[in-house]
């Protein structure tokens, strides 16, 4: 089977019928929400327990149930470990991992959780590091193949029911011991807590894990008492300083500075480009370049942003500062400066991630976004897009709100450099397909910038970059050179064995990583 | 049929079975909870409608269904009407209106409304003013009596499908067109949205009306966009000045000042007044007064509170401009400086009413309470408190928060005078039971202060108040003053028909109100 993508599908994935993707406009009909059931907590009961395994025991939890995480500390997180530890320690197996994303820890190891039977599935927006890698190839295998959804995909799949979280474990930098937390202030601020909200509302246990109390009632209080079963304090909950290290991290090399200049000049050639426009850049090098550009490109020109969106950076919170922009929405905060700013700055403020990006509600900030800039590791001649894997086959990278982004946006740009070392990025075919063609508007790339023509704003584009001067190329040119100054690398063997499944925002399949020979 | 407060009971109201208050402590199933289905909504679909007749057809709105509104503009509310207005242009019969409370509305009569047909059952915390008298007075009736529920009890009947929103209209004070809102900005803002939290999230549709259309992103946004079906723009939602009308007025009345100047001696007397203690004084004449002793008391002492909870007023605000208390949790703004003072103070922060109030959840601020102040009509012998009715028959009052904050607050106060004009205010038996007495901890009138044996803290606050040199009496010595005063008041002949069922938190039936004979 082939889904409207091209990507070649199986029928089944571990018994269950594959629904392919359609396309972008596919249909999809009202689901009845799903939410756990109330509960009555006597108002003297203790909620602060003394340890993780006193938490783990206290929400019963048992084999083969779903835990979740979210991922606001990137590679600074703690928790995940911490939690593991003590799961294994009360010897629970078959686990379901459904945190917001894998993420590469450095000082623990997920795939030892898969090997020692502890965790047999994975639910994420993307399985960076070392787990990632061990899944695509093979050295360890899941009871069944990892799902990856974009980040608005996840509130849509717990709410329908599709993804029913038994205990999330919320990671917070200040809570107080009836549970009302925040990511804001405390030792180790990770910011918003943006991707916790639909598990704090849904999960049917919640555990407040924090290094930090605070006496009641917790201020702010992003998420409440009202949702949280337990706290448990433990010594440090996240590195605040190793946010920004992974994918939000900074550059100085002057081929993607060049390319993130060439992205600003797009977005200022756009009659978009106005007072009260809408942006968001995202947290990959090229992007957070990219926002400085853009703030030079808007002083210049006078004009001001209504709102910057998704995950905030010290740039983003520089624009702020100055008056650049009113609002900034933001579902997560991408370096210690951003997690900071939400608590002091009024027009900073956390927004629910299922607000941010999820499409089946009655609207997210991304219906009134008018620039979204995204990485990518790999676009093809379809524009479609592969932030997943290199062509190492190694797990480089997640779905984040990519797929999202690129839908929602009036103008989606990819940015990135042709080719990265020996190896092409504007390629025949993407290795793997993560936001589909059809939502992409433009490539940017330090040789040219190539629109969609398939893209639904491809003429409104096309003439205002035409009349800016801006010289276009095609999406094949690029491709050709690419191919002449690296030549055509070889495909790496693959099995049949599908080990990682790729979401679209609708719940459709569009694409499968099988295993490498 | 008697529940455990002695109170007649029919075994069936409107076919349905009757669930006696059995008791504070009652246990309680956890319930599964029910939720609106999720919806996709295109992004390029508009919700800004001309009209409230438009927005009416649009959701669909239809005989027999059931509509909801929050009373923070209290007596200066202009939407009901001018929903109602609609509806009934749009012919529309036979709906359940169920208002988080229904207030005295100065231009337009409800009770026309239940005798046109177009509302023929009402659920609410109270119906003061005109529709609560006629209903009593049996000049209009309902097809069911009217459900009265505490503030706390509206969120679990709705979470658990007791009480299904069709169609939830919420006014706001600023509005973005995708429905991004907040009571808290514009040019009429009533401050906390707290009652309609529950709404927005549970209701089929909800329809955002608002006389102030800000730019796209509104800031702050209170309910998101991702919860509103339509938002319709009108002329003005209320009357910021009228919201301190009703029950949240001050008082130079001396009688009033003096047992405010007592519950404040209370309160000082209690062990627990020490550094972060936390308090709710409410919206009564005389729980305003007491507010500015209290802040005098705590100066004295120099004693901070950790919070104040509740419906906030202005004497609360001055509090905290004083460094007097560190958080005003705000379900309610009782005037318009409240209204006002959660945009630019980061302690004063807009709360969820069901994270106020609401037993049946993982917890709420009412089980941190130390005080609880509570107006009230009348109390009997056995502290059972009625809120609803005078002695004249009108319905002077609504459940508000009373019982649950009777039943949250380590130490729950009613301020009562013992005698109003020539009327008994401590009375054998209230004429209508709303507070079970076993809830209340204390009742102090001009003449003296009488402890509750019954309640819980009684040995505590009996050895504290002794302490301090402040002199106990028993409700029976107050309810033998006052009926010496003012004769014992013929009782108003009532038939056996049901007008009014108050429910408790839990749903358990605590009295029902029969139409005068």
């Amino acid at each position: 089977m082939r889904n409207s993508l091209g990507r070649e599908l199986p029928e089944k994935i571990g018994g269950n019928i594959v629904r392919p993707y359609t396309g972008e406009a596919s249909p999809a009909e009202p689901v009845p929400a799903v939410t756990r059931r109330t509960v009555v907590r006597n108002r003297g009961e203790n909620k602060l327990l003394g340890s993780l395994r006193e938490a783990i025991r206290a929400v019963g939890l048992r084999d083969g149930m779903t835990i979740s995480f979210h991922h606001s500390f990137r590679e600074g997180d703690q928790v995940v470990g911490q939690v593991m530890e003590a799961i294994r320690a009360e010897g629970i197996k078959g686990l379901r991992f459904a945190p917001s994303a894998v993420v590469n820890l450095r000082d623990f190891s997920l795939a030892d959780c898969v090997r020692d039977g502890a965790i047999d599935r994975v639910e994420a927006s993307g399985i960076r590091g070392e787990l990632g890698d061990r899944l695509l190839d093979g050295s360890v295998s899941l009871a069944q193949p990892a799902i990856l959804r974009p980040h608005g995909a996840r509130p849509r799949a717990i709410e329908s029911g599709e993804l029913t979280i038994d205990v999330a474990f919320i990671a917070a930098s200040a809570a107080d011991e009836r549970g009302n937390c925040t990511g804001q202030i405390g030792k180790n601020p990770c910011g918003s807590l943006g991707y916790s909200f639909v598990d704090a509302r849904n999960a049917g246990k919640v555990v407040v894990v924090t290094d930090t109390l605070v006496d009641y009632p917790c201020l702010p209080a992003s998420i409440g008492q009202e949702l949280v079963d337990y706290v448990v304090q433990v010594e440090q909950v996240g590195d605040p300083a190793k946010i920004g290290a992974g994918a939000a991290r900074l550059t100085k090399n002057p081929r993607d500075l060049a390319i993130a200049q060439r992205v600003a000049d797009v977005i200022a050639a756009s009659g978009r480009f106005r007072e009260g426009f809408s942006f968001q850049t995202g947290a990959g090098a090229i992007s957070i370049a990219c926002t400085k550009f853009l703030s030079q490109r808007m002083a210049e020109r006078e004009v001001k942003a209504s709102f910057a969106l998704g995950g905030a950076t010290a740039a983003i919170i520089d624009m702020y500062d100055a008056g650049q922009i009113r609002a900034v929405e933001c579902s997560q905060s991408f370096d210690a400066v951003a997690a900071k700013a939400i608590w002091d700055r009024p027009g900073v403020v956390e927004i629910d991630n299922a607000a941010y990006s999820n499409a089946f509600s009655r609207g997210s900030f991304l219906d009134r976004l008018d620039f979204g800039v995204l990485g990518a590791l790999e676009v093809d001649v379809d524009f479609n897009v592969n932030i997943l894997t290199g062509a190492s086959g190694r797990m480089m990278g997640g779905l984040g709100g990519g797929p999202d982004v690129a839908a929602g946006a009036a103008v989606s740009i990819v940015a990135l450099p042709i080719v990265r070392g020996r190896i092409p990025s504007v390629v025949e075919r993407v290795a793997a397909c993560c936001t589909p063609g059809e939502t992409v508007a433009c490539v940017v790339t330090q040789a040219g910038v190539a629109l969609n023509p398939r893209h639904r704003r491809y003429e409104e584009l096309r003439a205002d970059l035409r009349q800016a001067g801006i010289k276009l190329t095609t999406i094949e040119a690029l491709q050709r050179l690419a191919e002449s100054i690296t030549g055509r690398p070889q495909e790496i063997p693959r099995t049949d064995r599908p080990a990682v499944v790729v979401e679209y925002r609708d719940g459709t399949v569009v694409d499968v990583l099988r295993e490498f020979a």
